[in-house]
This record gives structure tokens, sequence and C-alpha cells, in this order.
């Protein structure tokens, strides 16, 4: 099938996918029933047989402390090593500590296979489970592969569907783009973000058989299964959120006064509080006007964190501690592992305010500088900290806003569940996501690191790397089904 | 003036700038007469006397070589430093190699003020000249100045009309992007590329006269400007390139077919070989495929390099080398200085091939790996190098593309000028600039680090950093004049 408008060898975009793309937004149940969807998932979570045990470093196999510098590293020298880092900066409260980081140099991919099913696109979604995890499986994108992973050098299973990404035919490609992970637990990782659509395969064909762990569904079952507690992972998030943006919704559906703000908030003819070039400007204004200083040091030069048999943690008790554990599944391409895990403290608030201006929804986003950014800022949601972090702290060192989001009011909140972060690097690490609506006329108190973004504003910089973190692509994809 | 388009709070880009560049673009003559020009540039250079000598570096005043590094540094810790750079690297024939490389992490300004003069847009440049230059003055931006400079560490004069580019009003500014610069001479250094249009100031008022070094020129003079030799400094350049694309040549003026291919090609309607889509995913696929692994080293770790009294060279006698040089001028913030400046060896060939495709100009461009990106690559010219440096090596390791430029016959270049590096870290630094075209047929030979562009696809990197780098732009800011 040809999508692409040509006149001979110039070749324009696919003018039906942002159509076919609102077709499946709002196609609320699909190939898979939804009926059949919590069958689904308790059966993969019986299959996936999956203790996880936390053990003594010493205990770890294939892994160990690095005699010269104390960085924790895999036997092979690939998947990632927990290394220290020295940080100095004019952002925030503290502006000088040390700490461990998670150092991950290879870029994996996150891929999601697309598919017209009955004429309406779905996405093939893997239920997937991971050592971190507070529950059993969650849904994560097609392909969820690190290049340690695809390029096997555990030895495991080959990787379901990776062929459909390895070298992609460039006009099925609908989203491929690298971004970056939580800069406060990892070092400049990114990942590529990929969506890409298949017309013909014989392992779709009708009667084929689809392995037990995927099941193809549309956008607006997965914006309904955002809603649920620790169901559609980190991975599944961060690729939904770099989707192309739908068009407005098909004439005749049936529709609210906030989808209507979110999907004219989407279109690039409704205008802003600010224009475009002034949001590139505030951005590149933020880039120039802070700085980070960021220099690897081994991780037994970390001061403030002490080492135990089993963790290494900071001296108050916060941020995080780095944890071991031994995995035994069937339902991985290896069976049974050791791997060290980054356990987060506490549960993050992680947190977007939003406003209708004239009709126009609008995303209140921050400038934030983490150490693991490639560049110095990226876009985060208005507020995103674990709110234990700062009880040691006067009230003034309190991140902004925090307090608008624990005094709204329930008609105020327009999405609030508990999301994982990836369970394959992190323990129980876990937030509130929220998007909370305040007045038209909420003030972002002259903050220069705050601006009120539209949705095409944010859309396009997804294009792009380094614009906007992971914590707000996972809002972003939670926005985009507020109905 | 309120040119933004605006119902009650939201507002939208101003749909009259695009038409008031193109307007300046097609203006060949200006408030500042052609007929002039040559004589105030004759003057400029007269009033800037200007010597620059080689010493060694033990005459540098107020720089020194670290005891414990042999890093070449400003006794203040600010300005730049020279210091050693290992690179690993699967790009290139070289993979693996030590160098000095200039560490500057400030971040300058490089603006040009605009404004309506007789209802066409001017740019207000300066005659300004710097050590590195192999001639006197040439135009750079209104604002061309170091963090160091503007904050005036070394207590010189004040920099004239830096105030326009320090906190404009948002609605002002019409581009302002950080760009990098060199990546085999410079460690991660950016810039700020900023254009703020100015409507109403007393400095401009009827009557009021600007200072002797100042003049407004049309985008049209600018374009012809282009063409001489060592004239339009490289900040200038690369702040043209970043200026916002302007509409199609207003209906009635004079064209070519050539013009009309590069305003086709300028257009988001007309499209290309390839989609924006797979343009990206193009580029995300190259800045997965490379790795460069870049790690600072003390200057006299720096291996195959040797350093004599005045000079630090390659002991083949090729790349570049460090040399010093004293300065007095009449003409600067202060009178006398001295400093290190990167002195290349050979002179550069920098060539974009073009064709038309359908009427539509593209741009072949390659995704290159230099070692002082923040990224792994950035897009150049087809061809950026200097030939001298691979005498030595077998033909197959010469640069792709090469051949074809030294072969081109005079039909088939468009354009052809000697243009300078920045002259205030590079001495006599100048490289052949060339766009060349081909025959509509003419292969990428299926090179995965080629692709051809259009001009509106790289005009829409250029609103982003790190995409395009510093030689590719200064060829973009050449093309658009193309007639």
């Amino acid at each position: 099938m040809e999508r692409h408008a040509a006149t001979g060898l110039l070749r324009k975009p696919d003018g039906t996918l942002p159509h076919r793309l609102a077709r499946s937004a709002a196609t609320l149940d699909g190939a898979t029933p939804n009926s059949e969807l919590a069958d689904w998932i308790a059966e993969r979570n019986a299959a996936h047989r999956h203790e996880v045990t936390r053990i003594r470093f010493d205990q770890l196999r294939q892994w160990h402390f690095d005699p010269a510098g104390g960085d924790l590293r895999h036997d092979s020298g690939r998947f990632f090593r927990v290394q220290g880092l020295s940080v100095r900066t004019d952002y925030g409260h503290v502006r000088h500590w040390t700490q461990p980081i998670i150092n991950q140099p290879e870029i994996g991919i996150l891929g999601i296979l697309v598919r017209e099913v009955d004429g309406v696109l779905h996405c093939l979604m893997q239920a997937k489970s991971e050592p971190g995890n507070v529950n059993g499986v969650q849904l994560s994108p097609t392909v969820q592969a690190t290049k340690s992973n695809y390029t096997r050098v555990h030895g495991g299973k080959p990787v379901p569907y990776l062929d459909f990404f390895r070298d992609p035919p460039p006009e099925q490609v609908l989203a491929d783009v690298l971004q970056s992970e939580q800069g406060s637990w990892f070092y400049r990782k990114r990942n590529r973000n990929m969506v890409v659509e298949v017309t013909d395969d014989p392992r779709f064909d009708d009667g084929a058989e689809l392995p037990e762990d995927f099941r193809w569904l549309t956008l607006g079952q997965l914006h309904a299964l955002l809603r649920v507690d620790n169901l559609v992972n980190m991975d599944a998030r961060t690729v939904l959120s770099c989707m192309p943006a739908p068009a407005p919704a098909p004439f005749g559906e049936p529709s609210t006064d906030l989808a209507d703000a979110v999907a004219r908030s989407a279109q690039p003819t409704a205008g802003g509080l600010h224009t475009t070039t002034e949001v590139m400007s505030w951005i590149t204004s933020r880039q120039a006007a802070h700085y980070v200083d960021t220099t690897a040091v081994p991780l037994h030069e970390v001061r403030g964190w002490r080492r135990t048999d089993a963790e290494i943690s900071h001296e108050l008790g916060l941020y995080f501690s780095i944890v071991a554990v031994d995995i035994t599944t069937n339902g991985r391409e290896v069976a049974s592992w050791s791997q060290p895990l980054v356990r987060p403290f506490g549960t993050g608030v992680v947190a977007l305010l939003v406003k209708r201006v004239e009709g126009v929804l609008h995303a209140l986003v921050n400038a934030r500088v983490e150490p693991g950014y490639l560049d110095v800022v990226e876009l985060a949601p208005t507020v995103q900290c674990t709110p234990e972090n700062y009880d040691h702290l006067p009230p003034g060192d309190h991140p902004p806003f925090l307090d608008v989001v624990r005094a709204s009011t329930p008609e105020q909140v327009l999405f609030s569940t508990q999301l994982s972060e990836e369970g394959g690097r992190f323990y129980h690490a876990h937030s509130e996501y929220q998007i909370i609506e305040v007045a038209p006329d909420f003030p972002d108190a002259g903050l220069a690191d705050f601006r009120w973004l539209t949705v095409h504003q944010l859309n396009e910089l997804l294009r792009h790397s380094h614009y906007v973190n992971v914590q707000a692509r996972s809002l972003l994809a939670c926005l985009r089904g507020l109905r």
C-alpha cells in the first residue's frame, strides 16, 4: 500500500496518517476486546512466574566492584555500570554534590509496531515482566531491547519482531527519535523511540496465531489503560508520546469541552500564550542561563553515601539506593540472572498543571537541570519530585507548585494514576502521575524556568531529541487521552 | 507596532515576516548604497590599524602553560584554554587519536539587529577586525561577544548594542538558537545565534549618527557581499543561516530558473526525495549507528604532536598547529593584547553538491562525526576537508565526492568564494566554499552517511541546535542568495 502522495520523484508526507491516528484514538474497543484484557493480563501474570530476591552484592553473578575505582560492572563490560558523578550547577538548592549514577552508553530500541486491523490502526503491545516491577507484567512496546539484549550478549532467545525495527523501509517509519531517560539516575542514557507501520507480513495473516504475550490495541484502548495503576510501562508511554499528532476527532464523534480543549491545543493554527519562536527562544535562554558541570568519578569517591553488603545508600536515607537482586523466571530470554537495580526512596509526585485559555489547553512546563542530560536543561512537568527529599529543607526550598498540587480539589484532577518507571533498572520505582487543572488566570509566578505551552508546541518538540524529559513525555501520552 | 495576530490572549506568528524577509532579499541596494560600500570598508581598514606579530609562548601576556597537565590557560581562568582530547570512534579512516583542542565552555552571543528602513528590513552589520583575519576588517554581526567579552573580564569598552540581545522582548526575537562551531578545533563550543528586530529606538532616529563601524544592509546586499572573498565573516554567516525562511519572491520580481528552484526547495509544500519524517529517521539512525568516545587529557599527554617555543604542531606537519600572537590595534575594546590561535594547515575545501529534481533544488549533506560535537553527528556539506591532509593516504581513504568537486566544470559552479573562519580563534583559516550543481540523476552512491535534503528541510533543522554544522550553515546562507 502506498500512502505517500507522489508526483514523480518528489514525495510528501502521508496525509492520511493524522486521520488514521485520530480514528484509532476514537476507537475505544478493538481487535483485542476490552472484555478479554483482564483475563489476558492475569494469564500472562501466571505464565511469567517471576521470583525476585534481594541479595548481597557478593552474591551477584557476573557482576563485580572494579578493584581500582569501586564501580559496579558486568564481567563482560557490557550492559551498564554504576559509577560516581561529581556535579556542579547553579540550579536548585544544592549547588555541588557527588552521587552514584548508571552509565549505559548503548542506545537501545523501544519500538511499537502498528498495523491496520479492520481499517483501524492498532499497536502491538507486549505483556512483559521486569524484575523491578511492583506487580507482575505490564504493557510494554512491541520491542524493548538494549543493544546487549538484541545482539544477544547473554546468549538468550532472539527478540521477537526486532527485524521490523533494525533497518525498516523509510516510508514505513512513523516516528524515530532518540529520547533521554531519568537524568538523576542515568548518565546521558537515551533510547531510540520508534513507531513502524506494517502492512503485509505472513506473521499477521488471517489465521496466524499471535504469540501469547502480544496483543493488538487501539490508541483509544491504550488511553483507557493508562488510567490503570502500574499497567502501561514507562517504555510504552515514551514511545506513545512520540507518536505523530492525530487530526482533530472525526466529525460526529461524541466529545466533551475538555477533549475539545486538548484537540484545539494540538492544532498548529490555534495559537497560544507564546508563539513557537518565543518558546524556542525561552528554551535557548534557559540552556544559556544555567550551567551544569559533571565529571565522572570512581564510585568509591562519592561522598555522603555508604556501602553495606547489600546496599549503597545516602547517609540521610534520602534520594535512592543501589541494591542487588536475583531473578528466576520462565518468561524471559534467560531463565535466571542477577543484577543491580536503583531503588528510589519514597513515592514521587509528577504533576502537570494545565489551564484553558480561550478554549485552548496549556501545560506549565519547567526547564529543569538534571546531571544526566546531554544538554543543560530539558522540559519537565510542573512538579517532579519526591516530597520526602525536601522535608529537611526550609519551605522556601520546596519545589514550586507542589503546594498547588497538594491542595487540589477532586474536580481539578483530570488524571491521577500511579505509574512505574523502568523495571529493568529501577526497583519498585513509581510515582503519582497527575494532571491538575487550574483557573485560566492562574499565574506562573513569573518564574523564569516555567512557561505555558500548547500541546502542539510540545508535539513539535517531541520530534527532536533532548527537549522533553521522560516524565513529561509520560504525562503527554496521558494528556492526549483526556476525555 | 504590533505585527502578531492576536485574538485576546492567544498569539500567532507574525505572518508578515516571511514577506518582509523576501522583500529584503529582493532589495539589491539599500540604505547604505552599494556605491559607498568599498570606500567604507577601505576607511574602516585604515581606521583599524592592526598589527599582528607571531610571538613565542613565553611572550604571551596573561597566558601560561598549566604546570600540572600542560594546558594553555588564561591567568583569569576565563576566555578559553587549549587542552588535550583523546578520541575513539568508528567513523573515518583513523579510529583512535589524541589532539589539542580549544575548550571554551562559555556561551557567547552572535546577534544581528534588524530594522525596517524605508519599509525594507535591513541588518545592522559591523566592520570588525580580528587578529587571525587574512585581511583587515570583515563584516560581522551587530554583536559578536563571548561572555568574558560582554561581562568585560578584560576591562575593555562596553559592547555596542549588546542591550538589544541581553533580555529582548520575546515578540521582537526572530531567531534564537544555540549552534555548534568547528568540532575538530572546539570542544562542545556553541554560541547563541540571535536575530532581534527593533522598531523604535532613539539611537536610530532620523538624524542620529550611526557609529562609523556600523551600517544597515539588506539581505539582498549581503547575498551579493557573500560572493566577495573573505568579506562576510563566519559569525555573520551562521547568524544569517538561522534567519527565518523568506516567502517566495514577491510577484513581479525578475527571477531565473535557478532562483525558482531554490525558492521551491524552501517551500514546505514542494515535497522532496525524502519526507521530513524519513530525514529525521535517517539522522536518528546515524546518531545511533556511530559512536564517538572523547576523554579530556592533559595537553602534555597528546601523542604525535610536538611543542616548540612558538608552536604546537602535528609531527607530520598536517591538520593544524597552536601558535601565539601579539596584537596592537586602536579599534577594539582593548588596544593591545596577546593570545593563542589555531593555525590550520592548507586551504580547506567546503563544497555542497546540489541537483534539481523536478525543479526543486536538493543539497547532498553528510552526517559527520567530529570529536567536539555535543552529540555524535551533525550534518556537514558534501565535502569538508583539507585535501593535503589526505595526500599520504590511499585513494580509498580520500573523502567521498572530492573528485567530483575537483572535476567540476565552470558551468557547474553556482558559487565559489574564499571565506574565512573565526579570526578571533583561527589564524589565517580560510576555505574555498563552493556550490556545485550535478545532473538530476546524480546518484549518492548509496552511502549511508549522505542524503539529499531540500532547503525547507535544512531550514527547519536550523531552528534547533546541533543538527547543521557551521560549514553547512555558511553554505546555506550563500545558497539562499543564488540567482
